[in-house]
């Protein structure tokens, strides 16, 4: 149970939170129609998807879900993907209502052609899932992909340059992609969690906020082991309130992608994104046999 | 057995064959310091090379390894491979004489600086391993590092267009990259031959044939399933003998990369390179605990 008096505190700081953020940081990149008609339904959005966060990250208060679709990204990043596939994925996107579909670069064109005249952002991944691509490539590749209309670039850290200590090479690496794409665009870092230590994590975290990047993210869904409610709270314990943490790599139901919330977790990544929204409150947490991609 | 007079005409054919591949085809990109000095060792290594693939392919003839070393692009492609992973790689290719290091593009520059003075080249790979990144990120990646001294580029090609009959898109794709790199670079493609049927590797030769590729390559290593003998020999009766074909994914030792040598490979890709040329000639053929990058 909650006191009338904290429960107003804590909508009231939400709210403080979502003004700071649309002033700081997300502001430019919600209104990509270069106007402000639509700021107040992003407003919306944005509380929507804070208050989801923030209030299940507080322990003792009951979990409110609500509509988990507009915090996920609807993925699909196979080396086999079909063209069919990435538009049975925007179509879903578009009944279910995802915050994206996440696909491969040279699916961008595609998918954006499906996807422009609606809310369904179009986010592709760039240096993935290595990340060990030299920094020009990302940021090219970032680069035609956003002409082909991606408004989210989820790009791989550089992982040995991290785990060597090669923090300004990887701290580099990101903001060239940052700085290099248009401020409306949010770019994702992808830590790679299942291959880092607590403290490389930490570390990552930190390199990928002073970079300028919007979010943190786990995992690229390549590697065993994707993301964990621990992982999640650390990161976002790290990168405070006003950065964006997004979970993927083996999220296969709604107690799973609840879970993520809870920890922290502003925005999930997952192809089993229509069973997560579609499913009973109450089933039983399973291994799913969805597609790890 | 074999009798003299048929031992005689297949070292001719293969000679011819050597000829008219380096007039054709090989000879600009192994001339690499512009000069024509090192052309008749280069002449050996090619006859070497050949030879232990086109008389291996022989059914009735004893196998002829010799030194495989020539042979092996010495690969390490894991995300997390730090730069002493790559200093001690490109060590090794030095002590063993190895064809190249395959190396991430990040490490291009690193790895050129400790092999320029060498005859051993600096391979790395594009648009890797999933082979979906929009074609002008691959040709740009594969400029970024013949820039810092890349010397052999590994592209995946687009698997989702391959599969879903765009060829046209795939075999542009390839000629992308090969149009835009010096004549010199060699294109090696990479199948990902686990995730294709029969006819899509057949197709896949053929495209990367008529794109002007130079090799075409099993696997990337990141998906289960690698080089195996049947498609090292279909997609050199497809590619025909002018073209080269490296097996790679899962060798991990000598009688391995001999095996593929026999079925038509010119070239191994492999991790485990000093165990493949170290160990005893008669040793067992045993699951190795090799990375499998």
């Amino acid at each position: 149970m909650i006191a009338t008096l904290e429960l107003e505190k804590l909508v009231r700081q939400i709210t403080d939170d979502v003004v700071a953020i649309l002033e700081k940081t997300y502001h430019p990149m919600y209104s990509s129609d270069g106007g402000n008609e639509h700021l107040h339904s992003e407003h919306a959005d944005m509380l929507l998807q804070l208050g989801a966060s923030r209030i299940g990250a507080r322990p003792g208060i009951k979990n409110m879900p609500g509509n988990l679709a507009p915090l996920i990204d609807h993925t699909l990043l196979k080396p086999d993907a079909l063209p069919d596939q990435v538009e049975a994925l925007c179509k879903e996107a578009l009944q279910y209502g995802f915050a994206s579909v996440c696909i491969n670069s040279c699916y961008v064109k595609y998918a954006y052609s499906l996807l422009k005249s609606s809310r369904v952002k179009v986010c592709t991944v760039v240096g993935f899932p290595l990340g060990a691509s030299i920094t020009g490539a990302k940021v090219y590749e970032a680069q035609l992909a956003e002409a082909d209309g991606a408004e989210e670039i989820d790009m791989v850290l550089p992982i040995g340059a991290l785990k060597s200590k090669g923090y300004e090479y990887v701290q580099n690496d990101i903001a060239s992609v940052v700085k290099n794409v248009s401020p409306r665009t949010i770019v994702k870092v992808i830590l790679e969690t299942a291959l880092l230590t607590d403290e490389e994590k930490i570390m990552a975290c930190e390199l990928a906020k002073k970079a300028g990047a919007h979010f943190v993210k786990t995992s690229t869904g390549f590697v065993p082991g994707g993301a964990t409610p621990g992982d999640i709270a650390l990161m976002r314990q790290v990168v405070g309130p006003n950065m964006g943490v997004k979970a993927s790599g083996g999220i296969r139901d709604r107690k799973a992608a609840e879970l993520m919330v809870k920890a922290g977790a502003t925005r999930i990544g997952a192809s089993a994104s229509v069973k997560i929204v579609t499913e009973d409150e109450n089933a039983k947490s399973t291994p799913g046999d969805a597609g790890k991609y």
